[in-house]
């Protein structure tokens, strides 16, 4: 299981590439929770999301046979930008596989850090089964969403909320796959056990949240439009580390999380992709517990699509004015 | 006039309170300009904008007495926050007249930084008039927008593009009343006079391109909705800096801007304001001009408002797919 001992460790590999994110408290936000409520701005990193920090750690330590084969994964989103990104950081080549008809941007962005983006099969498992065959075939590196070296630069975020705000009362955290919660829990929990560390995920897509609550492995269904909260499948090696390090973990509604990019725009100027907003939507869920606490909410991504923004803008038009 | 020496003396002074901002390439916006683009994000720091290091600057070095009896400043924009946060930093009252019927949520975010908000008159001069009456009357001390103090704290933003991108060949820079374009003219061309330094304006508020162009003071009409552009009427010693540094000053349409908003959305999912827009709205101007070159677009400033953003987005929902 990681440590903080890893995550520190990480530091090197991760800061040779970006710089530490800013926390920021906003007073708008206080008011409306009725805490000191801090953003930790994920969304400030390159590619937009704190996956980055994983994908840089985990490139920085290929043995000399992977980095020549390269490596190969499978996204539509972040985890895929954030490798393309480390890769080029340390002349490696990518391969990202994608399923057809996958988002345009999302794609140009990748091939814009350098990565052979192959399109292949309807979905995302068919597009995952072929490139982890290609890199069987090739002798090349698969990087799958939960790896420990993920999590260990991951969590250099959370090291950083403690460092800045060593007097952080709860981190909410939105929960994918899991890598954020888990390096959040590791740090927060081994530095200050009194530290809350709540995940939160979409009522849209709980599968993540059902395994942890009911302490076994289950699916669910997967409706959410934000798609850095959507699991349809729990992953076995997160769902221990959140077992031990999890407070608890909140299931808010999609409504819900668009309006908290709604707020976030307008308190903090800052735009966040669904899961980066989610945090806010659970300390609104969550607002008597968090009263006048210190609270750290994980804006973990900003790469929200122009479609997603016109129609989470247009929604709020008329009721924002009472806000 | 500032010199580069003033900047290098501010830096102490600004970062103890804020860290550099990231200095990002993206392949979105290189394609479109066809050169290599970076954005200057500006609007990762604290109150959302670049002004904030100038008011740090400034407040550092006030003397006991003008602690005592604190800072005083009309504002309806980022100059008021950004004072109002040094101010707090600092521990000095800060006091901030606005014209009657200003954005409630610029106020409220004043408030928000501590500081005191006075409603006077119709418009901005009213205020300003005030509040100059005000500081004289109780010994305190009014903060002009562009004191020498505030454009040796913008410098520093200058310094951190050169030093990162040292072959960088343009920086492109809003200009409200000059602060930033000054700053960065000095610095950019004390270390490289090969560097080119490019202002840009609306051309619904042509104030202080027009005095550059024709050498002398001269007003006009202001009607644009960037507020961050808005002078009606030019400075003296901006001006000055300005005939001595600027290799062109350019004008967009209010309509370029707002284009320009959308695309920064898209290919970067960050949030400008008009202004902080208006230095893409001028790269796609001078398309042919930059082919090729390392291109530095300064994001100014974050601070759109909601009203604004839904407009920007609405009236961009047809055309943006084709983009």
């Amino acid at each position: 299981m990681p440590t903080l001992r890893d995550v520190i460790a990480a530091r090197p590999r991760v800061y040779r590439y970006l710089k530490p994110t800013p926390l920021y408290r906003y007073s708008g936000l206080s008011t409306l929770i009725g805490a000191n409520v801090w953003v930790k701005h994920e969304n400030h990193l390159p590619v937009g999301a704190f996956k980055v920090r994983g994908g840089l750690n985990l490139v920085a330590q290929l043995d000399d046979k992977e980095r020549a084969s390269g490596l190969f994964t499978a996204s539509t989103g972040n985890h895929g930008q954030s490798n393309a990104y480390a890769a080029r950081a340390h002349g490696v080549r990518a391969t990202i596989a994608v399923p057809e008809g996958a988002n345009p941007g999302k794609v140009a962005a990748m091939r814009g850090l350098g990565a052979e983006v192959e399109f292949h099969g309807p979905d995302f498992d068919s597009a995952r089964e072929w490139v982890m065959a290609m890199a069987a075939a090739q002798g090349g590196r698969f990087v799958g969403p939960t790896e420990e070296r993920l999590i260990h630069g991951v969590g250099t975020y959370a090291l950083e909320i403690v460092e800045v705000l060593p007097e952080v009362d709860a981190i909410i955290v939105p929960v994918g796959a899991g890598s954020g919660v888990c390096a959040t829990g590791i740090v927060a929990k081994t530095i200050n056990p009194a530290i809350q560390v709540i995940g939160v995920q979409s009522a849209q897509a709980p599968a993540v949240q059902m395994s942890w609550a009911c302490g076994k492995l289950v699916s669910a269904d997967m409706n959410t439009a934000a798609e850095g909260l959507a699991t349809r499948v729990p992953f076995e090696n997160t769902q221990r580390i959140m077992r031990q390090y999890l407070d608890d973990f909140v299931l808010v509604d999609d409504a819900a999380i668009e309006d908290a990019v709604v707020l976030l725009l307008e308190h903090t100027h800052n735009l966040a992709e669904g899961a980066g907003a989610a945090a806010l939507a659970a300390a609104i869920k969550l607002k008597p517990r968090l009263a006048g606490k210190n609270v750290v909410l994980v804006l973990s991504g900003g790469n929200l699509s122009m479609d997603q923004l016109r129609r989470v803008v247009g929604r709020s038009g008329s009721s924002a004015g009472a806000r």
